[in-house]
């Protein structure tokens, strides 16, 4: 019985999902779902995307947290246009959530679209959003021991992103030990390596996203 | 219809927590429920107050993880009576979970007994284990916009923990904005500022401790 109940809700899930990526597609808005424990540079990530990209691409930005609209002011203040989403207490976006701020969201004038999870490094890996691309932000001061800890995020990523590697020298923190737990799960899942604090790094991240973003228009659909 | 479920669920719950809370004080055990985001630093914490308390009081600890028995072994190999819980996806303990550890677990032997939650600064808080104090680790990478974003636990605890004060040269992190927030979610909470890496505010955290097992012993029950 109980089983039987959480593959209808997934199932629902699924179904939005596939509508939001549906609507993303007709507006040609390459999308990307920012995951991250508490804390990882979510947010500050996606300030320096949005400073660095401004001349190349219009970006949107849509921020799940439990509480207050920080990191939507945040991004909006780097030149997003963004929009906040309040769970109002659950642990991760879902489907649904994102299709309620798509609709009021003007995908006609951006090119990319982030958006950014509630901090967590369990549920959200749970509930597809219909975008294009998952990404990880790992960071060196949670350890190196959180592939293997939280499985399961680690194995649906598409990008992994190891922020704040400016905090290399200060911490413990084994970068070999890391990587063997990632490629056990996700077996060369494409990894960047950098600071949001220091820049170091950010010009792969920014290539890679700007070059993704023309892949992405060059498909059939 | 949706509601009536979620009441009955937990209710359940806290009837479960009622009793882990009897048995514990019926073996005279007093007990912590560590909560954290994902490497905030909940088992070094561990580590070092077992390391420290070793002469005076006997330590047990239950690690609530997806995965993996690191955090258990962490523990036992610094002195601790030591059992882990893989919830196997779920990203809290609730207090059935611990009553299948506590049934099993030599409460005769210990004094103090810490129960790790599993790495999630969201739904642990929604779930009573029957843990005499709760207690949250915040870390210093984190940032200072912690409590604002995820009210739910910092209003529910008895004792704040800021760990990796060591690393306040290198990040940006305004304490006096972090502890206003704090301060409006919870008045007067207890809070100590300590690091795991160099030991600094270890002395004044484990005073505390001693000082609240003993105070514990005199209740009437």
């Amino acid at each position: 019985m109980r089983i039987a109940v959480v593959e209808k809700i997934l199932s629902a899930n699924d179904q939005l999902a596939a509508q939001n990526r549906s609507w993303l597609d007709k507006a040609r808005v390459f999308s990307l779902n920012f995951m991250a424990s508490p804390g990882a540079g979510k947010t500050s990530l996606i300030e320096q995307t949005v400073s660095r990209l401004t001349e190349k691409l219009r970006l949107g930005v849509i921020d799940g947290d439990i509480a207050t609209s920080f990191d939507a002011e945040r991004a909006q203040a780097a030149g997003a246009i963004a929009a906040q989403i309040n769970t109002g207490g659950d642990c991760h976006l879902d489907a649904v959530m994102l299709q309620e701020a798509l609709v009021e969201f003007p995908l006609a004038d951006i090119d990319l679209l982030i958006v950014e999870n509630v901090g967590n490094l369990i549920c959200p890996a749970n509930f597809r959003l219909g975008t294009h691309k998952s990404v990880l932000i790992a960071s060196v001061p949670e350890g190196d021991d959180k592939p293997y800890k939280y499985p399961g995020t680690y194995r649906g990523i598409d990008i992994l992103v190891i922020n704040k590697i400016d905090l290399l020298p200060y911490v413990k923190f084994d970068m070999a030990r890391f990587q063997r737990g990632v490629e056990a799960l996700n077996p060369g899942v494409k990894t960047f390596a950098l600071s949001c604090q220091t820049g170091e790094g950010m010009d792969a991240w920014i290539e890679w996203l700007v070059h993704s973003q023309q892949q992405y228009l060059k498909t059939e659909f």
